[in-house]
């Protein structure tokens, strides 16, 4: 079976089906992949005698792994496609596989492009990327060789399956060979992961898009300023805040209650009031009720802060944010929020 | 402590929170008194030990009971305001304590109004309401007996926790007198519940609002010829649907898949294809990705079909509704789809 730009190993669904004798399974997909939802479920019950459920709640990333509330509905087998497994999340209640979607497109062009410029950074270079371009890093390292550039590719903490990956939340294969790199290729698509790289190692970051064919470098440069000014002017702008809320995620990968709790004591300790607010999805709207709050801390996903800042009313800031904001940490020790290995 | 218009005893909180000692609670509050939450929680923190964290999820019912994913954050007490538990699903992995939020609005000035109007309709009333105002129903039954009106509270099935009470999903209490009285006089306000109970019951509903002091008759007859003309017209129109989608909620009160899996049958014995799809809240943006499915059959929460059917792009019927459309039920026999006790 086949999806179009994708390399997806049903064998492997199949072979675990089968071997496991899994009878009623429930399918994740990610958003882009949720147009094939019918003829993935046709092929699989076709081949195997499971009866497949799809779960179509969203499914962002490894995060979203449905658990809990399936175990009502007698679900033997979980199955989500497109992300890697977090490995230090993995006592799950039901069995579940993690399967990679690899996508198809040709890196060389865009790597050929990015040669002269990746030289302009200097001659070692760490190589990362996302699980969709993940295994095309054995073939750019060598290609980089050719080129007379040295690489490595990293070993994440325990939240990352493979390497040379990173997460929008967790830049750790990127920080194992940080010091021995002049600079970091990132290949993928997409701001976000290259600008925590940026944010977080503090190392020349070039991004190659195989879409696109865009090398970015001053792109990111100018995107990484950008944020900082908007992060700096909201830390400010909260000196006079009083009331905090910490939003706790549900999901799987992001219950950092322990992180919330010590958040929690040092507001205290400075005289500040906090409210506790867990949820599953913290969209906008979600959050709009609560109109006393001054300031929401996230200790949910780190992209909550960043990424969809302008999408609420009121300012959402990072742990770190927090930090600088009470004058624990200096504005110069500035990092991204990342979910690390506990 | 005071919510204004409304009366929540807090009393029974306070007292349930110490004698068992519990440490982490995890608060729902109904969107309506979300604006709350904050006084709220510096009550309960401040009359006892413990630490309150409020669950953001939407909480529209006792359906939506916070459970599973509280488990990892060790919430040892989850507290619902203003609405009643739902008896049959009360095996909660996590001790659950249900608080009636009781409107404090006066009745008598829309139950004089309604007097003539009621006798128009019979002199043997059914009694019916939402948790919001069942309490005055033994005040109305008072009123009614003065002018010259027998009335009846009817008990409900294990999924209704309170005499008279009524759930959009939910008329076995009026059911359960309904032989014996000439109409129904139902106390609250919105249209779903009354016409839920015309839809269902078929006797005469009078529906009283304290809020806008308006009776409701007419009104009430000529939108239930509306939702059956739309109903008739979304069956009639599938009658050429190959590809289903059986929708799976997995709301605590909304599990319904022994329904599911016969739905699933009874369309493969018609050569119908279907797929199952779960999922927590079917937004309509949820459903969005699944184009090649001609129709959806929802056996999750049955005012997605009714209620919010413009919404959604693609129709979605109830269980009955494909009874009907599939010739096993006739039209005449037309009713709305109710989760009752198993």
């Amino acid at each position: 079976m086949e999806i179009q730009g994708y390399s997806i190993d049903f064998e492997k669904i199949i072979k675990t089906i089968k071997k496991g004798k899994y009878k009623k399974i429930a399918l994740q997909l990610p958003e882009g992949l949720k147009i094939y939802s019918s003829r993935i479920i046709d092929f699989l019950e076709k081949k195997t005698d499971a009866l497949i459920i799809l779960s179509a709640d969203p499914c962002f990333g490894a995060c979203d792994i449905a658990n809990y509330e399936l175990k009502n509905l007698d679900i033997d087998l979980i199955i989500q496609i497109g992300h890697t497994s977090i490995p230090d999340s993995e006592n799950y209640w039901i069995p579940t596989l993690f399967i990679n979607a690899e996508s198809k497109i040709e890196v060389l062009k865009v790597l050929k492009k990015s040669i002269p410029i990746i030289k302009e950074k200097g001659l070692i270079i760490g190589l990362v990327s996302t699980s969709q371009h993940i295994h095309t890093l054995g073939y750019i390292q060598k290609f980089l060789s050719e080129n007379n550039l040295k690489s490595f590719i990293g070993k994440g903490d325990n939240r990352i399956s493979l390497k040379g990956q990173i997460l929008g939340c967790n830049f750790s294969a990127a920080e194992s060979i940080a010091e021995k790199v002049d600079a970091f290729l990132y290949i993928g698509s997409g701001n976000f992961h290259p600008l925590g790289l940026l944010l977080t190692i503090k190392k020349p970051v070039i991004a190659i898009d195989p879409y696109s064919n865009n090398v970015k470098v001053k792109e990111l440069e100018e995107l990484k300023n950008q944020i900082l000014r908007q992060r700096h002017g909201v830390i400010v702008s909260l000196k006079d805040a009083e009331k905090f809320g910490i939003l706790i995620g549900t999901k799987r990968g992001q219950q950092r209650i322990d992180l919330a709790n010590n958040i929690k004591n040092v507001l205290k300790s400075k005289n500040k009031k906090s409210y506790m607010i867990a949820a599953n999805n913290f969209m906008s709207e979600i959050l709009e009720g609560y109109r006393d709050i001054d300031c929401f801390i996230s200790t949910a996903c780190p992209r909550i802060a960043i990424d969809d800042y302008l999408q609420y009313k009121k300012p959402i800031i990072t742990p770190i944010e927090l930090e600088i904001l009470i004058g624990k940490k200096k504005w110069a020790d500035y990092k991204l929020d990342e979910i690390t290995s506990i």
